[in-house]
């Protein structure tokens, strides 16, 4: 929920601490298989049954990392790696595929290498983000002093099962890649942006606190306004960079609006947004009121009809019609539809998981990608 | 191109320095036509051809202002007074229509009522960037320190005719008023954004003052690089307002990433684009660049066809087909018809201007509006 720059590039250091809720991987996952052999002769990593390059630093990182502290024989260190791994959510669209894809991999690397204790420093070498996405829960990153990043580790807050009331929609607005990564985007904020050194100085430590501060009391509205205060902040430095990164877009800023209004409208805070580096909103809300919320965003986001995709997908839920008097009250207009593509409905969930069943695996006895249809 | 807050409401005190250039009046204008009678029962005001409310606080100070200072015999001040105003461009669409309708009427009623010296402070309490507007050429409001506004007074940089090459695009995306209007906006970021503070403090200062700089020694590439990234800054100060105020829409966004894909494509800064608080863009550019940006623009962002509006207005230009290398070059997606309404080409004034021709007069005889079609 809370973004910054890094200030060391390769070591993925960041400005600030942040905080992060993981979210269930009942409704969203990564799912990564890794297995070493002697066999092997070379190594090979798939992601969503296309082979990549297995030259990206990022994983060459993540891959120097975990042999540095592996309790496994030392012959078997040089043995080679194949990595598949794919995910149930869009890749590279604002949705943090990188923080999934890398916690995962982290976790899947450490069971193989038996390596024990914190592995945040293995998950933030491939994606900076990904060290929250190891633990359940709410997770902060503490940026930490030390120079190599020793002390640059994420610690849970709460487990999802302090606020088990807690529920998170998903709006895809698109589901294509977005166009600036956000590691080059982070960067050129770090080079161009005043507003970035005010925020990492002033802004963001007050109010990481403060949020930690409101998980743990379950203040839900003081939760809901920091989220979008700080998503909002977030998206100024990316139009104070120079060239500007602009990653929402009218349809974005109309879900924004809609939230406002209805906040307006029960003169209460109910929901929070949050965009990431992408169009696609966030939205936090308490389980009591997501029947409601939904049935407020089909109605002024309608699906197109007659389609075949999947509207609603995650946790199943009873829309509730929104109300003649509430309709009045929220000062919007009515959305031509289609412009969500989908709605996922999840919660917070425990973090990782180890699959035991063989009939999971994601690469067969020869090391070979099991190919999925 | 500078904007920023308030440092007091009633008195329109602004928070730091601002530069603008004051554009042509013989292709943007306001234009206002003032009588007083004895003869006159109320006073009363019609502005493009509508009567409004008399009694609109930002009017009643300008009135309250001049008749402070007014040279006419005591009783005539008494006088009720008929005021009517036009503009031939959008108003409250983001193309600073309140600052040139302020500006009209203060020198209209500076006029009138036999006003000597600066005029600046009347302007001011109508609409706080008309100060600027009552002067030709590139005029810098400065700030002040008295408390009453005082010395918070606008004073020309230089005439027009020192940069004589300079030229205005304005892309005029729509021509509906916004939805916020830029005085309550201002007022909430002046509340709830932390940037704004920042801005105020540190940006604007250094930056107003390179400007003034760069117009002064006629350094296109600083001017243009400092007006996107001021736009860029006080568009980022909206968006960390709370809630958020987002004055630009998708088609906003397209135009400022065609103008940093051209300057790219060209190896140099050749245009400018500032946004104001609307959906429009204004571009600075010299005027032997005009006819192949004019190309560029209508190749990326075609008119409808056969469509009665006109599509080029203000200063005649011969546009040229952009080249193939350009195009090749210029990474970006060409846009269905229709994304822009209009553009209008103009440089920069010489400033407000008496009309002596009775023939141009808005008003009768009688203090009537005269009827336009």
């Amino acid at each position: 929920m809370v973004l910054g720059g890094k200030r060391d590039e390769s070591l993925i250091l960041p400005t600030n601490d942040s905080i992060s809720a993981t979210l269930d991987i009942d409704q969203l996952h990564a799912k990564t298989s890794v297995m070493i052999s002697l066999d092997f002769k070379e190594d090979h990593i798939w992601l969503n049954g296309r082979e990549q390059d297995i030259k990206n630093p990022r994983l060459q990182n993540c891959l120097k990392e975990i042999k540095k502290r592996s309790q496994l024989p030392g012959y078997m260190n040089d043995w080679k790696i194949h990595i598949c791994s794919k995910n149930n959510f869009p890749t590279a669209a604002g949705l943090a595929s990188s923080a999934a894809g890398y916690a995962c991999l982290a976790t899947a690397l450490a069971k193989l290498y038996k390596v024990e204790g914190d592995i945040s420093v293995i998950a933030r070498s491939g994606s900076g983000s990904a060290c929250r996405s190891i633990f359940g829960g709410f997770v902060r990153w503490h940026m930490g002093v030390d120079k190599n990043g020793a002390d640059s580790i994420a610690k849970q807050i709460v487990p999802a099962s302090h606020w088990p009331e807690m529920r998170i929609l998903i709006l895809v607005v698109t589901d294509e890649q977005k166009k600036i990564p956000s590691a080059i985007g982070m960067k050129r904020s770090m080079e161009t942006s005043q507003f970035l050194q005010y925020r990492i100085s002033h802004t963001v430590p007050e109010r990481t606190n403060k949020m930690q501060q409101a998980i743990i009391e379950k203040d839900f509205k003081t939760f809901a306004e920091l989220t979008m205060k700080d998503s909002n902040q977030m998206h100024a430095v990316c139009l104070d960079t120079y060239p500007p990164c602009v990653y929402m877009n009218n349809i974005s800023n109309s879900i924004m609006n809609l939230i406002h209004s209805y906040n307006d409208a029960v003169n209460d805070v109910k929901v929070a947004y949050t965009f990431d580096a992408g169009t696609n909103a966030t939205l936090y809300l308490l389980e009591k009121d997501v029947p409601t919320v939904m049935g407020v965003l089909n109605y002024f986001f309608p699906p197109v009809a007659n389609v075949a995709i999947e509207y609603k997908r995650g946790l199943p839920v009873e829309e509730i019609k929104p109300a003649k008097d509430l309709l009045e009250k929220l000062k919007f207009e009515k959305q031509p539809p289609g412009q969500l593509k989908y709605i996922i409905y999840t919660k917070v969930g425990d973090g990782p998981k180890y699959l035991d069943n063989p009939q999971d695996h994601l690469l067969d006895g020869q090391g070979n990608p099991i190919n999925f249809s």
